[in-house]
């Protein structure tokens, strides 16, 4: 029963409901999808109680996803409890989805035989992703446990560069020949003892395995017998390198709404296939990854690090931040006879500073996040910096007509209020053209602009804050 | 010609050449996927010189979803002859990806035919998408060119809340009763004429449209004509209450690795189906309304924003900065005898309040990326908690050796570097328990953790950091 645009539901509905509210179930459970947290405090207490049948009754009708994140969860010495009631469990589901934060304790503390038999359970881009980072012992020990074709479709992958399209992809692929018909096709998919899990396109090769183009399975199912494959491709066919990098990769897929991909060699052959789910992982590690070294922060920091490591990934940043910030605390003791002749300039100097460093970051923000997406490339960069020059002195002088107001009003010195508006107005500017042109400087480089960027531009803000505002109070105020 | 594992690429390879690097293609051309930006400027010319048929020429061979991003790199006055030219070519697929900051500008300047022509293309879920920000007169016209079932379709999504799963699912769905075979269904898929575009699984209903479970369509091609469809179905199976908060639909998608999923209403009937690049959307979404939100931005801020709209969107938070600024500026000034009689403390005091701003950020990183990926839940918050006293403890005694060592050897006073050192070591626990716990917070109050979480954290770590530094050397070294 195939049904369009859902009119039977509407045919009930006697089509006069359709601008009411539809009813809406009970509330859920607070976590949605997520295990309860009493769930949580009883398999610790099951742990406790070294009481593996509980353990497993309560584990039992989980997915693999959720049950290694309630791995990740765990503190190490609950960790190694966890692991030597359930091992003869971990299978590969839940290996594969193990974060790489915590898996090689894991690898470590599972008998060999476990992690043999699960390997062999997962697909070669799963293998891969398990042992990428492995040490050559630990990677080889893995890779023994695999047939030989699968150990030589991981090795394969492995030799391509590290975040390239060659180690997301799956070597297990499911081609037909291009003179083929509907009915061979599935005839041979019948007959085919061995098939992927989840595959969306026969893809059409060429007798030297160049991949020609795609069917999807929806077409191939609603199609008679007799059409031959090339009939009914896809226009949307594209193959991707297996030397393209990950990110890449992943913006393919989200721009075009690609299901899955073939990959191909230097010499267009087919190497294997990239499916969407893998493509989601990159999005999200590369998302993850703006977002903590915008912060200044290790992009592999984790909630299941622990204080040593958390304050190890830290410390640099700091460090460099003290390095900055004795470049204010030179610029600022310049001015020592200033602020000596009228201390009130001290307290109010962060005010000028700070809010610059918070229009830096903004612009700052925005920015990164259109150089990610590709809104921002070069070719509309300077639209963007006019754009950004604009908003700032716009800012500014909004900015600067409070301050200039509060100087006069609650400091009784309209002067003051002039000195904190002007800086205000050249700390402004310089916030918005800092936050657009250093990761566009840091891009051209080819430089990650999240990585550094927050450093140079509240540094620069800092020194232009405090510059600007006693250098003005030196000239007006003194 | 299925294949597991690349075998036969091997057999090629002789077996031997697996631990070679595979060779390399020739660079690709710098923006990889991207139209280049000659491209973007051979447009523009087009679009000046009024070149219809060389603007056509050039777009011919692009994708829809290139082309949207080219109309919206384009200033307004470039968009509007863009669109005098090629609204002829504007269709379904271009329409649904141009993004929502221009697209209203873009509907008004579209002829009403073209606009009836691409919608009618378009499936349910991209025509609520397209329409469901706009105000009613243009929702309706858009309405009235749909056919009476898309449009019903269409309203039904639209009376289910914004930012639910049942405004991400397209009706139209592919079922099958359960007690077919999978010949019964193939037969049926030849001989229905309508078919979605995509569709990945037929999904099982009972009488009731009650969805059971589904059978994917690899699983239903390499499967004889006989075999009941009950007995092919997925384990994965589950569905999602039309509900359901977007955000925890993308979480699912990405847990489990769905590919699609069967949408019900509050009597568990099947309402629609949600696909994969659905939620890829809304997970690239989330994750750029956290970053924009964390560094003050307002979520809907685009690159393709012009200068007033941006001004506006950042002053707020500017303003609030000058408030929660005003408050350091306030704690200063209660040390004004202290800072008259020791002027180098004024150029000093800002290197322990930002050094806190920076560890306070990272522990807010930390911390709302944690929630957004569950990786941090109210479970484990006291073990992190505790980890981030911890480490804060141990950089804030790093950064104090340090701080101590300079007052000594740069300053050439050891008690300015032990007051610097000892408001260090207080301010870094500060910054990292603040870092946790106002997310925390957050959380609890169901607010929304990346909004706010900024302005609290900094402000306590600047108030902290004047207050420590300022205090101490009061008493310290007055």
């Amino acid at each position: 029963m195939t049904e369009q645009d859902g009119r039977d539901a509407t045919d009930q509905a006697a089509g006069t409901q359709v601008d009411k509210q539809p009813e809406r179930p009970p509330e859920r459970d607070e976590d949605g999808f997520l295990p309860r947290r009493e769930l949580l405090s009883q398999i610790d207490d099951a742990i406790e109680a070294e009481d593996g049948p509980t353990l497993n009754a309560l584990l039992e009708p989980m997915h693999g996803a959720d049950i290694a994140d309630i791995i990740e969860k765990l503190s190490p010495a609950e960790r190694r409890g966890f692991l030597r009631l359930y091992s003869g469990e971990i299978d590969g589901e839940i290996l594969s989805e193990i974060d790489e934060s915590i898996r090689e304790e894991v690898l470590e503390q599972l008998p060999r035989e476990v992690v043999a038999e699960a390997v062999r359970e997962m697909d070669s881009d799963d293998v891969v992703d398990l042992i990428e980072d492995l040490d050559q012992p630990e990677r080889e020990e893995i890779l023994s446990a695999l047939d030989d074709s699968d150990r030589v479709a991981v090795e394969q992958a492995l030799a391509y560069p590290e975040y390239s399209a060659g180690r997301l992809m799956q070597s297990e692929v499911v081609t037909a020949p291009e003179h083929w018909t509907v009915g061979e096709t599935i005839d041979f998919l019948r007959a085919e003892e061995w098939l992927p899990d989840q595959f969306y396109h026969i893809i059409l090769v060429d007798p030297r395995r160049h991949p020609i183009s795609y069917v999807t399975l929806g077409r191939l199912l609603a199609s008679p017998r007799d059409i031959p494959l090339r009939d009914i491709t896809e226009d949307s066919f594209r193959t991707i390198s297996a030397f393209a990098d990950e990110g890449d990769v992943a913006y393919a897929f989200n721009q075009y709404h690609l299901i899955s991909a073939p990959v191909v060699d230097a010499d267009d052959r087919l190497v294997g296939v990239i499916t969407m789910d893998d493509a989601m992982s990159v999005l999200d590690e590369e998302h993850e990854e703006d977002f903590l070294r915008m912060a200044r922060v290790s992009d592999d920091s984790h909630v299941s690090d622990g204080p040593f490591q958390t304050a190890r990934q830290r410390l640099p940043w700091l460090m460099i931040n003290l390095v900055t910030a004795s470049i204010s605390a030179l610029v600022i003791a310049q001015f020592e006879a200033t602020l000596a002749s009228l201390v009130i300039l001290a307290a109010l100097m962060p005010i000028v500073a700070s809010t610059g460093g918070i229009a830096g970051t903004q612009s700052l923000a925005v920015a990164v996040r259109g150089l990610a997406t590709r809104e921002l490339t070069f070719s509309n960069a300077r639209r963007v910096i006019w754009r950004e020059l604009f908003a700032g002195l716009l800012n500014g002088l909004g900015l600067a007509v409070i301050l200039t107001l509060a100087g006069f009003f609650i400091l009784g010195s309209l002067k003051i209020g002039l000195v904190l508006g002007m800086a205000m107005i050249a700390n402004q500017i310089v916030a918005a053209m800092g936050g657009v042109l250093v990761p566009l400087g840091l891009t051209r480089l080819g430089l990650d602009p999240a990585l550094a960027s927050g450093t140079f531009v509240t540094t620069m803000t800092d020194v232009m804050g405090f510059f600007a505002f006693l250098g003005l109070a030196s000239v007006v105020l003194l």
